[in-house]
């Protein structure tokens, strides 16, 4: 008995899961080719005191910086992403996250703005040919080896002071405005408190100031099947069999955590991966929304460090924004204007966490505007609906600082 | 620098966490000691066509069987649950999860009904001493042996026939109401399917009648770490080490999802696990969110078993009401006026899955009323805050079914 309920549209819908989202430009702009680049530090001394040797981390640019270098927005990018938030690294590439909002006359004019993005440390993506990052895959001068877990512990505050001395070098000293999704938003809200002076505006996306302890509890919940995994060994295993079974379980906890239940029903309802393989007489017959998130989970895992997850996990975990004793305190920090942009249906930051976080920016006078991006893809609405607030990011990007 | 922000009530938090859940009913109430009593069968074949020899579930029962037999209300459990709940075992036994609403004068009155209980088939509780059931951890009679992944795949539907035996055995053909939490909610919608004329009354608390794709999807996620660990061994694990770290990984997620971010932050805030171990120190240092959490899960795993865990999650997955071949079909079969109780904030069953359930039961006519238990505990508020809903429960089994 066959019990197919609805009709599945499985390619699409693992088409639309890929982090990589197709967005069409106005035919007419031009649009130069985005060029990776590399910033190497000899030395850097992370909030913790550890020393990391030979820094390294991938960056890229679209739009011109001006003269007076006062034209820069920088874009942060969230736990599983890279730098790519626009454009194409080649006429057939994928274009990166948010161009739906990032390009030329787009609501981040590049014909006005130096958008920047920095792959983070410990970034996930250690597989990938456009990805530069220093993390526990790297190579430790010292031994010559992978540093697995010995690799210092870094904070999303990390993040940023590297992305700061990039900054520096670059001759940038101030932002006009600070952006990012999810970890990026972590990262926007950190900039802003840690260096008040040097920010003029943020906007944090589907992200709140300081890790609630739910969200510990669920990113500590993505990490375990790592550790599960025999083959991590305690994160020893760039010699080895690499952990792909529990890096891949982990990755499709966190895809699943940030969809949502409409998006499972009108993608898959409770049709079968495989039609002449009933759920019900094996366990080895499943779903097809179960078959989609494994085979989008293990393609994601191929190019995915589970040593390099662990640490992000570790880094979002421990975040308050400017490393402050408290929320409060490192929130209050923040006086630069902040436009928040929540998610219809997040499952990852709720509403009431984006409550408390405007009411301590506020708590000193800062102004906080909200919107909500609607949608039925829970907290990826935040990547994937982003242009439905194309208008007030624009709006806020060209309104002075004080009007 | 020690970043406390907030007082920790862990132990608190941790108690809060356990299943059994406390209350104190009336003190002058007569109270009987609840007995555990086990029901067998030669042999079941379930709904897939397989047959399972010497069949055992356990029942408990409050309150006593009139002399027409038709004072019967069947209580379906959930999850992680048994079939204790209310009344104690022991004078100082702990009481059962709804003790709160099920008694002498209480909403579910057992001065007045016969209220019954069963341990579900594949019940998690192998190691508890007062679970009987039957699942991959029993003695296959053929072999001797356990029946590890050889046990028959089995339904809600299965559950429900099995009740449905113990309570024919027992000369009751009727039902004043079928009631259960989460996945004794999906109990209830299969009772009303499957046998219409059986049931007069369904009060279907925290679930939905049918399992959609990201509950499917979630299911597993849930099971996942159980199958990474290498002691899991394809299910064949009964002479050897258990795997007990994938099962308390698997009850972790559990725990966690059946929460919410309130109770996470009034609970422990950002408090970390030992006031001397910063969690950015090392790897090994956690979150008070976390330790409590993993302790919960462990002594949870100590008397759980994995396999049993797999086959409640493809029983779930599973489901939809009746056994139909769709969602609408399984609630259109449903006669008996339903009152849906849905829980603030449920991150496992969503408002709008309710709201597609009530309109396919009510499809041909058949009433739905519903209301919504308030509190900060997520999925749990349906166990640990049902007592919000004593009236409308007790007068919804006072009315005369038309009225």
């Amino acid at each position: 008995m066959v019990r197919i309920v609805r009709a599945v549209r499985a390619c699409a819908a693992a088409a639309a899961l890929a982090v990589a989202v197709s967005a069409t430009g106005p035919a007419a702009a031009y649009e130069p080719i985005v060029e990776k680049k590399t910033f190497t530090m000899d030395s850097y001394t992370t909030i913790n005191g550890e020393t990391i040797r030979e820094l390294k981390v991938g960056w890229e640019a679209y739009g011109t910086l001006n003269q007076a270098r006062d034209n820069v927005i920088l874009i942060a990018h969230f736990f599983s992403g890279t730098s790519h938030a626009a454009g194409r690294y080649s006429q057939d590439g994928a274009r990166g996250y948010w161009d739906s909002i990032i390009g030329s006359g787009k609501p981040i004019d590049t014909d006005k703005y130096y958008v920047i993005s920095v792959d983070s440390l410990v970034n996930l993506n250690t597989g990938s040919e456009h990805v530069v990052t220093t993390g526990p895959a790297s190579t430790n001068p010292e031994t010559g080896e992978p540093y697995g877990m010995d690799f210092p512990i870094v904070e999303i505050g990390d993040f940023v002071r590297v992305q700061k001395r990039l900054l520096a070098n670059l001759g940038i000293d101030r932002l006009h405005a600070v952006m990012g999704a999810s970890m990026g938003a972590l990262q926007a809200y950190d900039w802003a408190s840690r260096y008040p002076d040097a920010v003029d505006r943020v906007i944090p996306v589907i992200g709140s100031g300081f890790a609630d302890p739910f969200l510990i509890g669920w990113l500590d919940v993505w990490a375990q099947p790592i550790r599960l995994d025999p083959n991590w060994n305690g994160g020893d295993y760039y010699g080895g069999e690499r952990p792909k079974a529990g890096l891949a379980a982990a990755l499709k906890t966190v895809t699943l955590h940030a969809q949502s239940w409409p998006w499972a029903q009108q993608a898959f309802g409770r049709t079968w991966a495989n039609e002449d393989a009933d759920p019900a007489k094996s366990f080895d017959n499943s779903y097809a929304v179960e078959a989609t998130l494994d085979k989008v989970a293990k393609d994601r895992a191929a190019t995915a460090d589970a040593n390099h997850f662990l640490y992000l996990v570790k880094a979002n975990q421990l975040f308050v924004a400017g490393s402050k004793d408290t929320p409060e305190a490192g929130l209050k920090a923040i006086d630069a204007p902040t436009l928040m942009l929540q998610a219809e249906g997040d499952l990852v930051f709720f509403p009431g966490l984006a409550d408390q976080t405007q009411r301590m920016i506020e708590s000193d006078g800062t102004p906080v505007e909200r919107a909500r991006i609607p949608g039925d893809r829970g907290h990826l609405n935040g990547v994937l609906n982003i242009q439905s607030q194309g208008d007030k990011i624009r709006a806020f990007l060209d309104r002075k600082v004080g009007e």
